[in-house]
């Protein structure tokens, strides 16, 4: 009669993943890769903690409808809401006011580390995942907007994706002139055509008309209220969706298409000044951007508007244009792995005078699953230990000596530490942990100061080419002998064999 | 008149941290040097969310008399209750459960990451900081301990430690078996004496011998509870803990040593079988030690007990053994950066078989706080940007097609981004980031093809010897003059000088 205790249930709560040594390896190669790119463009590391005061995030998240507005918060010793940073931003707004006498400024800073969101959990969804972010803090000029949507596109290409991304750059100025334009003035409604402008790519213009007038009913039946504009109010949003729309003979990226764009948005600005600011900026952005050689990666499209609230001035992000099969079976482009903007209230919240800040983040998830798809990033099993068999039990000390000679010379190794009774599970352990080889002492081979070297990367090879089981155990393929003085120089000297 | 909004204060919770690009670069290169002697006693990374269930976790923390039990958490959508890992060994624990049918037996991994901690934070205390972990799972026998060990003794090696430090090796079913022999049965009053024994190091063999009584009062006044033994059996504990005490004309650490300790613990377990698995396993441990070299290393002392409740064999503990300072300025050894021990219960929660266990954990903040005081880490101020400066606010787009080409050569390069009306502060901006060199281009220069280059370095040097302000502003130390398209060729010979 065993005695009956309730078992644990082993799992994770939904939203969160383990990773393996394949993905932390690939991504660990991607990050270095994206680090390198942020250090020649003169930016330096930076880490805050995952906490911060709840007030100190504020409150910024888009979708942010349901009862915590998807941030996961606990209230500290002292009674005060502490909240896990749902971004690298509003952190690094925290971290700029408070060190700002000693900062050099403009301050240029990469940040890499998970961030948390208390939603619902779904495919490629994530309540904990990692972002890779670089920012400049006090720096006004539309120059350190261009900065970051070049170093964006250095970022693509260092990961081997030339001629699979855009760069897509817009200025929210100019949709607040438009929206002035329109007629929409109060701050609720200018953030549900926003977002409803966000859904372009999702819904199409189609969609984007319903979000904008009365509202869209979704295929499950679940139905999104809308901005409620008029059909007058709707079509000068409509029109300036479709200002960055190629016209013939004319080619997306080029100086024409830029000139084209930025012109017709000038007309759908009536006399609004800060639309007007918006164009001008765009006008020195793209001129920086054709100047430095970047004109075919980073481009101007109105539709982009980024869903984040705290966005003040140029928006961008990066779109990957390649082809994928989504859930349906559907040719769908990859999309966005990541954007960013101009965010100049942001700091202010905690210091008087105006602080300026233009930044962008990658979603570092999706960029390596991209990656994975076009092949520019291997998840490899690391090659494993060689591995000293335990041939008798008594005998431990002389094996773990073999192995402290083998790490002393730099080669991975271990003693096999499991139950010894089968000597077949100890190979199939060694294969499994990828080995290049087992080191087999017995009685014998102590007696005469021998070794038995097993070559598992010969073996299977030449295992491969033996087809009879009575030829295999005669030939023992990959097998040989050694002097037991010689375990490092004959070990040393398998691991060079390509 | 400015309207008057409530600022935020720019600071975050007690007990954790902003790191420094120094300080992440430093730590980056402990944790690369440990990595490496992990991969070669042939552990793998694996990594876990910072979020586990709360009964995944278990209560193992010591001291955790307040209400939240020291960990942080929170209830789930689904109401169930989620906790930040408070360790790296719990959540282990639910990984290898989760995919015991796929993971290699043993299985040897390590982990680096962020536990939290909800307790009142104080000096070098923080409620976040880093661990990183090595554990096999699925080997019982003392190897995998010995081996723990002595990865312990190469890890503090491999970052210069050599001589600094003893692994400090020690096994609880000893003490289980003193305990018995003391008639201490009750699993609270057991729990008791581990934590009094483990407060050997803070409180000396008098506030020890008060713990294991009737209590101790510390010097404001507040009063501890003890274990409540009567001195008849407070005196085998104190015996047991004093026999790893060196005796005369006998080195620590020594062959002789092991003897007579292993020979007084086998003296003082009675009868208690569990007590004598403990000395035969220590014996085992011992044994593979010194046949490894690292008899010098790793020492047997029985006074080490480790705070954590789910330990049931061997325990370690890695301490400096160099003086520092205390708060009171007196000389202190500086004391234990890790340590670990077997954990055969942990697994078990979720499967019905036994799964044994062993690991150690070293505390990542505190060791390289350590390697900081003995001059093996140093925290490098990185090597800044080449800065374009902006002379000519209407020309940026000819100094940022400057700072592409110096990127695109590889060189760390940026067009200065702040206010540009006072030429002082560029210079000053370019100072602080530690800029190697500025390039700048008037008006003049531009008509000419050329441009001026000041070397920061070399003219810093120049200037210290430059004693007249007039014999200075003549010299302009470290500024020379080169073609505008011989820019990239003149930056890399420039950092290419030493």
């Amino acid at each position: 009669m065993t005695e009956k205790i309730k078992l644990i249930a082993p799992r994770l709560p939904r939203g969160f993943e383990d990773r393996t040594p394949g993905e932390i390896a690939a991504v660990g190669t991607m990050i270095d890769k994206i680090k390198a790119v942020y250090e020649r463009y003169g930016f330096d590391p930076v880490e805050t903690p995952l906490f911060e005061f709840t007030e100190t995030l504020g409150k910024f998240l888009p979708d942010t409808d349901r009862p915590n507005a998807g941030v996961f918060s606990l209230q500290d010793d002292d009674e005060q809401w502490m909240s896990l940073r749902y971004d690298l931003t509003a952190p690094l707004a925290r971290y700029f006011a408070e060190n700002f006498e000693t900062l050099p400024k403009p301050y240029r800073s990469y940040r890499q580390g998970y961030v948390f969101r208390n939603e619902k959990p779904g495919p490629g969804r994530f309540r904990q995942f990692m972002q890779f972010d670089a920012d400049t803090v006090g720096a006004a000029s539309p120059e350190a907007d261009a900065e970051m949507c070049m170093m964006m596109a250095d970022v693509m290409d260092a990961l081997g994706l030339s001629g699979q991304y855009i760069v897509r750059v817009n200025n929210r100025k100019v949709l607040d002139g438009v929206l002035a334009t329109a007629g929409v003035t109060t701050e609720e409604q200018k953030l549900t055509v926003l977002r409803a402008i966000d859904k372009l790519d999702k819904f199409g213009v189609e969609g984007v008309k319903l979000l904008l007038g009365a509202g869209r009913k979704d295929e499950s039946g679940d139905f999104t209220k809308g901005a409620g504009l008029s059909p007058d109010q709707i079509a000068p949003l409509l029109a300036y969706v479709a200002s960055g729309d190629v016209t013939e003979g004319m080619e997306k990226g080029s100086n024409a298409h830029v000139v084209a764009t930025i012109n017709a948005l000038a007309g759908l600005i009536g006399g609004s000044e800060t639309g007007l600011e918006g164009v001008k900026e765009l006008a020195t952005i793209f001129g920086l951007v054709q100047a430095s050689g970047f004109g075919d990666r980073v481009v101007l499209d109105p539709s982009v508007v980024r869903g984040l609230e705290y966005y003040t001035g140029p928006v961008f992000e990066i779109e990957l244009t390649f082809k994928v099969q989504n859930e349906k079976g559907q040719d769908v482009v990859f999309g966005s792995v990541g954007g960013g903007g101009r965010y100049d209230g942001l700091v202010s919240r905690f210091r008087r005078e105006p602080v300026p800040a233009t930044g962008f983040s990658i979603g570092v998830s999706r960029l390596a699953n991209a990656l994975k798809l076009t092949g520019n990033l291997q998840a490899e099993e690391p090659v494993g230990p060689v591995v000293v068999l335990v041939m008798d039990k008594d005998q431990t000390a002389g094996y773990q000596a073999m192995v402290a000679e083998l790490r002393r010379a730099g080669i991975r190794a271990e003693m096999f530490l499991g139950n010894t009774k089968n000597f077949g599970k100890q190979v199939a352990y060694a294969d499994k942990r990828n080995a290049p080889a087992v080191i087999i002492e017995g009685s014998q081979e102590r007696e005469q100061g021998i070794l038995q070297v097993k070559d598992l990367v010969a073996g299977k090879l030449a295992a491969a080419a033996i087809t009879d089981n009575a030829e295999w155990k005669a030939a023992r393929p990959g097998q040989f002998e050694i002097k037991r003085d010689d375990l490092v120089s004959a070990i040393q000297n398998l691991l060079s064999q390509p």
